[in-house]
């Protein structure tokens, strides 16, 4: 077991009730990453499902639950012959923290019939770069987590010289060897830093809402992200990212709405 | 009043149910078309809400109700400052139908900070086509009620000459002269045809779940609606919808997950 499964883990307690811990270790600057709390809720949804994969969520950020003991409630809608239907809330304090409809199914790893390609050719992971380590005071320990290699125009912002468009990508592994499974994808569909700072914008860019969608189980080795956005307006911004897993596969398609930081 | 207006309408009872009255004219040979029922859950979401506008919307398919009377139960997980985050059951005859989690605000009509551009060009109405009107015996009720005009290419699959991708553009209107809103937009993301069926794949292609986020309110005039996807695979296909108004603005964005037909 990685740390990552451990600091996943969902307990049963009941028939709708799981016990998890919420790991200081998955903070962005205070508040914990999104990914992180989604593979959270994710692990009571397919426990509690009779299909193996949480093939589309959708999770509205209520509030910012902090590291500690929480519950995440499933109450399954529906589940038919080739898919499930549950809404799960994670629920800290007797306060609801995250809301989450999740649609479960078994993936088979079939070929695919179509596959399109993805939208950006990477250039070779070690012509990528690391971020600086940041300052403990910062509180970023999601950084220790996760090996992030960007493709250096799209981190460019950092140095003063953002492309102008929304858009972050990069080469993704969890430290602690471990082959990516659904919920390390929850985790890496929310890892990139907000696309928009890319666009010259900066501060804090909360999601509002996330749906990813699961679409293969990805082969191990090195995943790519590819982060965009298509419009930033009236204080929103949408961000998407797919994720490509080291066989070329397209195994993950997420898109969030955030707010504009005012930072 | 628009037929359509009174086709989605949601009558307050009490404090968490509006009566509704599903409308036999939005069928799709026998079920009712998602994006409609969509836009009838988001009137009473949007009338429960502090604020205008539903700018993120997730529903699961669960099952298809029937045209005939139903309710819409509303329940307000958070009002914040500037967004609230509402699940909504479509109900009839004491089953769950459709559940949805809507996040709605306040759209102020400001000029984007970015705004990227259409994926495609489309061709000016004119060389544009319409489908010929479907056999009575289709029950394809919906058609009457909006004017598609399909790029020639992506609709050729009908005279067996699929693109080989899946894709699908079309100009969108209501039948009856109305201005699109949110509602007219809920309807226009689930308007086109599968875009698989361009990709060389037939038969009935049930949405499971369908995401889309409202950017801007539109100006009148003609939509364009521009659908793709990236994968079919393992018996799922992906199918994003953007629609953008008649000023060129992005006003929605869509992705469902749906099942390839087996016909």
């Amino acid at each position: 077991m990685t740390k990552f499964d451990e600091a996943t883990q969902a307990i049963r307690i009941d028939e709708t009730t799981y016990d998890v811990c919420l790991d200081p270790g998955y903070s962005i600057g205070g508040p914990l990453n999104g990914g992180y709390l989604m593979a959270v809720v994710l692990r009571a949804v397919v426990d509690d499902s009779p299909f193996e994969h949480p093939v589309s969520t959708t999770s509205q950020f209520l509030k910012s639950p902090v590291p500690g003991p929480a519950q995440v409630r499933v109450e399954r809608l529906k589940a038919g012959r080739t898919a499930a239907f549950t809404r799960a809330t994670l629920v800290q304090d007797g306060v609801s923290q995250i809301e989450s409809l999740v649609t479960t199914a078994t993936l088979t790893g079939a070929e695919p019939l179509y596959s399109d390609k993805p939208a950006h050719v990477m250039p070779p992971p070690e012509e990528c770069v690391k971020l600086p380590n940041p300052k403990p005071e910062s509180n970023m320990t999601l950084n220790a987590q996760m090996e992030l290699r960007f493709d250096p125009p799209t981190i460019a912002w950092l140095s003063g010289g953002p492309t102008g468009r929304p858009e972050s990508r990069a080469y993704f592994r969890m430290t602690e060897p471990q082959d990516a499974d659904p919920f390390v994808l929850a985790l890496a569909v929310d890892a990139l830093p907000p696309v928009v700072f890319s666009a010259g914008l900066r501060g804090w860019a909360p999601t509002v809402d996330l749906t990813w969608h699961l679409r293969a189980l990805p082969a191990p080795g090195l995943l790519t992200l590819i982060g965009g956005g298509r419009l930033i307006s009236d204080g929103w911004f949408d961000e998407e990212v797919e994720v490509w897993d080291s066989a070329g596969r397209l195994v993950a398609q997420s898109r969030q709405l955030a707010r504009v930081g005012r930072g």
